[in-house]
């Protein structure tokens, strides 16, 4: 496996690369980060797994500074799953001016669920995937469910600048008490890690409520949102949306998406969980 | 020669095909589009041209409905001068959902000179302009140096989002009277056609005022607003700026570019002459 940090050492391996299929992590890499992996590889020749912690992301007050940088750990891990490459560009790499002048702009839902709280992070992400795709040049890339408005940013994005990338989601993957897998779950204490896997209870009773006919969606969410709050959540959207589009559910709507943000202490966790109904 | 109309079969086009230059016109092609095409040539196996009227770039009330469509022309012009492919998709093509949702976004030079008084109109160049490179996926691309400010946003976005395509920019092609080509000359009468090379005659007095030492910019700009007002034109703008990013230029700057954007009754003229000091 090669370590990638620049730009024009990577365009040079890629001529030679035959069909690619692209992880983009921040590093940190666990359980989850491995699923998209294996995923990669059934699509392409060769794996490429870029680490790169985006500041262009990370609002004022997040976690940018402190966000875990694990580089060696992270680079045995995917030699051990067979990844052809590393690519891990400094910011001078990627941000060479300091300042990004061309953005990747998406619609208002940048502004809704988790966009709502963080301004400017879809922004951010559209644009570092963009600049991802461009330098890697990958067949297929793989993102996981689990940032499901991040997946339908990038498949929005790819669909309407015609990028010639295959978008392929993962499943969330999650511990076996069902907290989805995050680097965030480090942060939480003891007792905020045991109390975790509430939300994504949570997430399975309104799927089952949607199942068993409840159409009322703001009542699903509203008893989701108080027992998160009672058991010392503090939540920022608890929402029943399509699953498509991340539009408003409408009643009579198929295919949903129950998706979920909330703090426990100063750690944001977020899941979600796909309902199709018959 | 092929004339091709959809994203797929462009696709399908370009697996075997070599090294790729790519013209992107509007149609109506004249000379100028021709020194693009032969310069495109140099630079690759096989030249590719679009033709594609993009709606995204005009503002209410310009010309998008009567802008001429001229595709059997174009067609044999370029054949004529030995292109590969032309790609001359519709709008339904492109635009499929017909809201663009994501959009490359150009910072504050979006809104100066020729963006004043064309809102969006250069969020639409680059967007539209992103879809066709992730179309065509050209190594090389030429633009005219005639619409400058568009070059400039075009050489922007291709290194902040790390597209990995040369970008040749090709000298102004005028006639013999000074006059830019472009397609807009068409709808000038016969004494505003006789008029219009008044512009250039403007901004080559400009370059000579820059080239003897004067530094007062304010003077020049305002001297050449003057002479073209009195002479019938309605100026947008007459402004000297730096050549390479065009910031607002200052004193001992070397590297300028005089650029004027002015009406003749109801058609709207461009051109610019770029100063080198020594």
């Amino acid at each position: 496996m090669q370590i990638i940090h620049t730009v024009q050492a990577l365009r040079e391996w890629r001529k030679t690369a035959g069909r690619v299929a692209f992880v983009p992590t921040m590093g940190n890499l666990h359980e989850g980060h491995m699923a998209l992996v294996r995923e990669a590889k059934k699509h392409a020749d060769s794996v490429v797994v870029s680490i790169f912690v985006n500041r262009l992301q990370f609002g004022q007050g997040e976690d940018f500074d402190k966000y875990p940088r694990t580089l060696q750990q992270d680079a045995d891990k995917l030699a051990a799953e067979g990844v052809a490459v590393v690519f891990a560009p400094d910011e001078k790499e990627l941000y060479p001016r300091v300042e990004q002048r061309y953005n990747v702009e998406p619609p208002h839902l940048q502004n809704e669920l988790c966009g709502k709280f963080r301004p400017g992070h879809f922004r951010g992400v559209a644009t570092v995937v963009t600049k991802l795709f461009n330098i890697v040049a990958p067949d297929a890339a793989c993102f996981g469910k689990k940032d499901y408005q991040q997946l339908a940013v990038i498949k929005g994005f790819v669909e309407d600048l015609n990028f010639n990338i295959d978008i392929i989601p993962v499943d969330t993957g999650r511990a076996p008490d069902g907290l989805a897998l995050s680097s965030r779950n480090q942060y939480l204490s003891e007792a905020e890690r045991a109390e975790a896997p509430r939300l994504y209870r949570e997430l399975q009773q309104a799927a089952a409520a949607l199942k068993s006919g409840a159409t009322d969606y703001v009542a699903i969410e509203t008893a989701a949102t108080d027992a998160l709050t009672a058991a010392g959540w503090s939540v920022d959207y608890f929402e029943i949306r399509h699953a498509d589009n991340l539009a408003v559910a409408r009643a009579g709507d198929k295919k949903l998406v129950v998706l979920a943000a909330a703090r426990l202490g100063s750690t944001r966790l977020i899941d979600n969980l796909e309902v199709t109904l018959v």
